[in-house]
This record gives C-alpha cells, sequence and structure tokens, in this order.
C-alpha cells in the first residue's frame, strides 16, 4: 500500500479513502478484468455469423485483454482465493459463466457442422489457457503483434477442433 | 516458516538446520518440479518412433507431472521471479531448454511430415499452456482420470498440428 501511495504520490492514509482494504483493491483488478472478457469476447461469441470467423475474432478480442492485462489475469489466476468468500465466489462464478460461453460457443459450431471435435471442455480449456498464457509470454516490442498470434492461434485451434478422428484415420489409412 | 515448521512438527529454529531461506526452499520446489519434466518428459520428445505416439506419450508424461504438482507448478509460473538473480537465470534457463525440447520435437515432425502446421512457437506454446493449466482444474476424485484427459488433447493437438492451411481451404470448397 505504501508503494501504491508513493507511485500515485498521496499520503497512505489518503488511499484509504478511496478502497478500504488490499483486498478491496484485489476485487476492484480482477473484476475489471473480468468485466473486460465478458464486454469485449462473449458478444462475439454469442453474436451471428460462421463460427471459424467468429473463433478468429473472439481470439484476438481475448489476446488483446490478455496483452493490456498480464498483472491482472496473473491475479485473477492465483490470487481469487485471497478475495473475502462472498466476493471469491462472484468473481468464480463469473469465470465460469465466460469459460460456458465459450463452450455454447463450440457446442454450437458442432451442432452446425462447423467444428467436429468430440468433448468441447477439453477443448475449451485449450483455448483459454493457451489465450491466458499469451499475457505471460507476449512483448509488445516483438516482431508479432497481437492480430498476428490471433491468426496463428486461431489457425491452430480451427484445425483442432475442425478435424474429426474418422477424417484423422481415413488420411493415415 | 511457522506453518510449515508446524505441519512438520518440528521448531521453527530446527527448520534452519536444514534450509537457509524461504527462498531457498522455493529454489528447492521449483527445482524439483522442473527436474521431473526434464526426467519424464524429454527422454519421449527426443526418443524414437512415430512422431503422433510420442505427441501422446509426452502430453501424458506432463499431465501426470502437473497432476502431483499443482502448486509447485503455480510458484514455477508466478514466482520465479522471487529466487534470488543467480538461481533465477537457472531456473528460466531450464524452463527455456524444456520448451526448446517441445519445440525441436515439432520441427521434427515437420520434417517427417508427421505434423504440417506453419509455426512450431505456437504449436509449443499452445501444448504446453493447455498442459500446466491442467494442473489447476484437474480433480482426481472426477470421473476421467490423467490418462483420459491426455488422450483428449493428445487427439486436438495432433488434429491442430497435422491439418494444413492448404487441406482445410480444400475441405471448404
Amino acid at each position: 500500500m505504501q508503494d501504491l501511495a508513493e507511485a500515485l504520490g498521496m499520503h497512505r492514509g489518503s488511499l484509504y479513502h478511496y478502497i478500504d482494504s488490499k483486498e478491496d483493491l484485489l476485487f476492484g483488478i480482477v473484476e475489471s478484468a473480468m468485466a473486460r472478457f465478458h464486454d469485449e469476447v462473449r458478444p462475439i461469441l454469442e453474436g451471428g455469423g460462421p463460427a471459424s470467423e467468429r473463433l478468429e475474432r473472439a481470439v484476438a478480442a481475448h489476446l488483446r485483454v490478455a496483452a493490456d492485462e498480464p498483472d491482472e489475469l496473473t491475479l485473477l489466476q492465483v490470487e481469487v482465493k485471497a478475495l473475502a468468500p462472498d466476493r471469491r465466489v462472484r468473481i468464480v462464478a463469473e469465470r465460469d459463466a465466460y469459460e460456458h460461453a465459450w463452450r455454447a460457443f463450440i457446442r454450437e459450431g458442432m451442432r452446425d457442422g462447423a467444428f467436429a471435435c468430440e468433448d468441447e471442455r477439453t477443448a475449451g480449456f485449450m483455448i483459454l489457457a493457451s489465450c491466458n498464457w499469451f499475457s505471460q509470454w507476449y512483448r509488445p516490442e516483438g516482431p508479432l503483434g497481437v492480430d498476428d498470434f490471433a491468426a496463428r492461434f486461431s489457425a491452430l485451434f480451427l484445425d483442432a477442433l475442425r478435424a474429426t478422428p474418422s477424417t484423422v484415420a481415413r488420411q493415415e489409412a
């Protein structure tokens, strides 16, 4: 809190005028990061248009949040357990709702015939793990931007989601 | 340190007979987790046999470490920065070497024609992110075991690595 007060050019005491506790601050950070996923990615997942296009746009939107908020994402993944019980329940529910939106999107693609994977849960974990981990290794000063990585990840995910075991077996035969 | 001493049924002072500091303890934990990846997964990646079979065995071996050591993996992902500089450099080098072993395996599969992805770096990140994140959501008491998830993830990864953009374009045409 002392570091934060100094960075803001405030007295430590004044900081408590705005926030009640460290836990309050943690909650504000993870809630606002979570809100970005719901506001910027879910409308794409739940919107219209071909599933393959929506996949690429949703991946790009998620990677953009991950690139903008690497530290916030680490807190969301590691420090949610430090929240007070009622707030923890709220954040976990929002995180679950976001994961469910991805699974519902994959299931919809399976029904439409756009995707042919067997299990939307494992596929959803693959996509979210890859897109969350991006915040740890992406360097904005590198040669490739967020949209380049979105295109590369989407190509991999699309191939993973589209091929069926029987297609693969036929290719091998 | 007090909690740890109590859990071990020792006096806090006696604990320092075995370890010099909290940082010492952190280093021991992340070093031993890293060693398991090198000892249990790398020999599969670098061994002989069809790339697709090695992929499934290597994924299963990584998931087994992740399932056994979820807390150790979190430390490896989040707390390496808390190590003293010389130790941090060592662990980061070991982590990089492990990532490179995965990329070398994917490149080898691309040369052999087993894989046809365009970019082994993004593909490697997808695989490692998914397999590391597994430690956060896997529940040993659930209906599916580590080998079930290894089979599901491997099927997705294999499809992602095997399909070529031109194959996909042909399927769509």
